[in-house]
């Protein structure tokens, strides 16, 4: 990989002037782990942090089967006649595909051709930091250059949605109508963390089946605890091909987003989601620093078979390899 | 705190004798945050593994009211025919309160009394690797005593669920009829996380009212993913206080242990609880010797605030901490 040739202030005139090839080598740069863009990244983003931040950042999960792409596309469409959206993918286990780049120009196309529109898929290879923490970082430079809302989805059977739910104010789930075996594909969770459960493809034959499941959900979520915010979680019946019921939940969202605001939540949790941030970063390098220390490594697969087999209680085990 | 006069193997007969003042004394050496006693804690602890492990431990929580100090009166003495018992109890907020010794023992008078029952409280006060930790090894050192049923309840209001979750091989949820406002007081995942679920005060005027809440609770059962078992997460009525349906719930606990340990889950289950046993204490090793440290505790207070604020990234509040 080669560096970046651009300097940092050209960079930054590109992003929040919305270039978009500048943009895309910003995210580039950004996702590096060459030692110098590295701290060109950084710079980067400490120039954009005042332009971020004032935006609606909706996490998008789905059982598989739902129909996401069709979906973002749909509701993405309705979006961009508000305002312009940047769509990201959060996908940890895309380092063993590399393929999703393609995979993702192709799957939403509209989006990928609708000028008010950004796309751009999960970082491939090995990332310092975690995709999730890159994807944070894509986040705030699609909001420096202007995309007002940001859709995070979740790719693949990665267990990414906690990483979503963490950097996002609203999160959807879009499933599909029937209980039992179909929706064995719901990780834990899941249910609980949605403001909007989406029955997605309630239309034709399926459309009573699907009522029939918004009111089993709805008796559900009286099990469950209040949601973060406070507000209650909906379900909302839709058809992402007929584009029926796409636009309640974009004014659903909205309306989250207003009364969110106003209750100071909105602004509460985004700080408490920097801090989240800068917590993990620093969990996430201590424990990359010690475990691929020689010492440790050389130790570990010994350590833990004897762990797992009983024969060294935990806290020796740890020990021995802080001892390292 | 003095340091404990006898010597490891004294400790050690003591324990594996079922000495129940000796293991009394071997469990606060085992919770003394003194050099000394750590080292021979250590030492004791790994004397004793191999005694450990051949047990079954449930896991107890229930929300507000639901009376878990007399279904765990109620069960224990049910156990107690079979097995030999030891109640756990886990609370992280127990260094607030740092009376709960007192709390507890009052709390289930038949159990402390029990000759095949011991009974023994959070540790109150700082622990070096936290409250869980030392639960966990408190577990092992009554393994060694002999009690082949160990109970841990969690105490309080803190968010000792997960933890408690990973300790165990079983976890029981309390409940009470009524959906609602009622059960609000359910934290988030707890739902997921039961092998079973007893709904106590099934008695009187209130066994109607519970059937429904049985009926409704299997309804929610079908949107959840599997339990990591694959066996059915059951629901059952009871209640303590006249004891009925107590001796049904112990023997299903009963039926999964055994046929966990024929599908080999329980096996599985045991090995890789010890090695996240030893991995969040290297974390929590890390994470407190980097927090502690005085150069970044001196700029911890002050970074937090601008990352708060949104007046620095969260990776350059890292990075800055980070290379203190």
């Amino acid at each position: 990989m080669k560096s970046n040739p651009n300097s940092v202030e050209e960079l930054y005139t590109g992003v929040v002037e919305n270039n978009k090839v500048i943009l895309s080598q910003a995210i580039t740069l950004i996702e590096s782990t060459l030692p110098e863009d590295m701290i060109k990244g950084e710079k980067l983003l400490e120039k954009c942090l005042p332009h971020t931040g004032d935006s609606i950042r909706i996490g998008i999960t789905g059982v598989p089967g739902s129909g996401k792409s069709t979906f973002i596309e749909t509701l993405g469409e309705i979006i961009t006649n508000d305002y312009k959206l940047a769509v990201l993918a959060i996908d940890p286990s895309s380092k063993k595909t590399k393929g999703s780049i393609l995979g993702d120009k192709t799957r939403m196309k509209n989006i990928a051709i609708n000028p008010n529109a950004f796309i751009r898929p999960s970082p491939s290879g090995k990332i310092l930091g975690g995709v999730a923490a890159k994807t944070r970082e894509v986040l705030l430079l699609c909001e420096a250059a202007g995309y007002k809302c940001i859709i995070v989805e979740t790719v693949g059977v990665g267990q990414s949605e906690t990483s979503v739910y963490e950097m996002v104010d609203f999160f959807l789930l879009l499933m599909l109508s029937g209980a039992g075996d179909e929706l064995q594909g719901i990780k834990k969770g899941i249910l609980e963390m949605a403001d909007l459960i989406a029955i997605n493809k309630a239309d034709g034959d399926n459309k009573e089946k699907s009522k029939l499941t918004k009111t089993q959900i709805n008796q559900v979520l009286h099990f469950f605890p209040e949601s973060d915010s406070g507000i209650d979680r909906q379900v909302h019946l839709c058809s992402a091909l007929l584009n029926t019921g796409i636009k309640e939940i974009w004014d659903e969202v909205r309306s989250h987003h207003r009364k969110t605001k106003k209750s100071g939540f909105y602004d509460n949790l985004r700080s408490d989601q920097q801090l989240l941030w800068m917590e993990e970063y620093i969990d996430r390098f201590l424990s990359s620093s010690f475990y691929e220390h020689n010492l440790v490594a050389n130790k570990l697969e010994d350590i833990r078979q004897q762990v797992k087999n009983g024969h060294m209680s935990p806290q020796k085990g740890a020990r021995m390899l802080i001892n390292s």
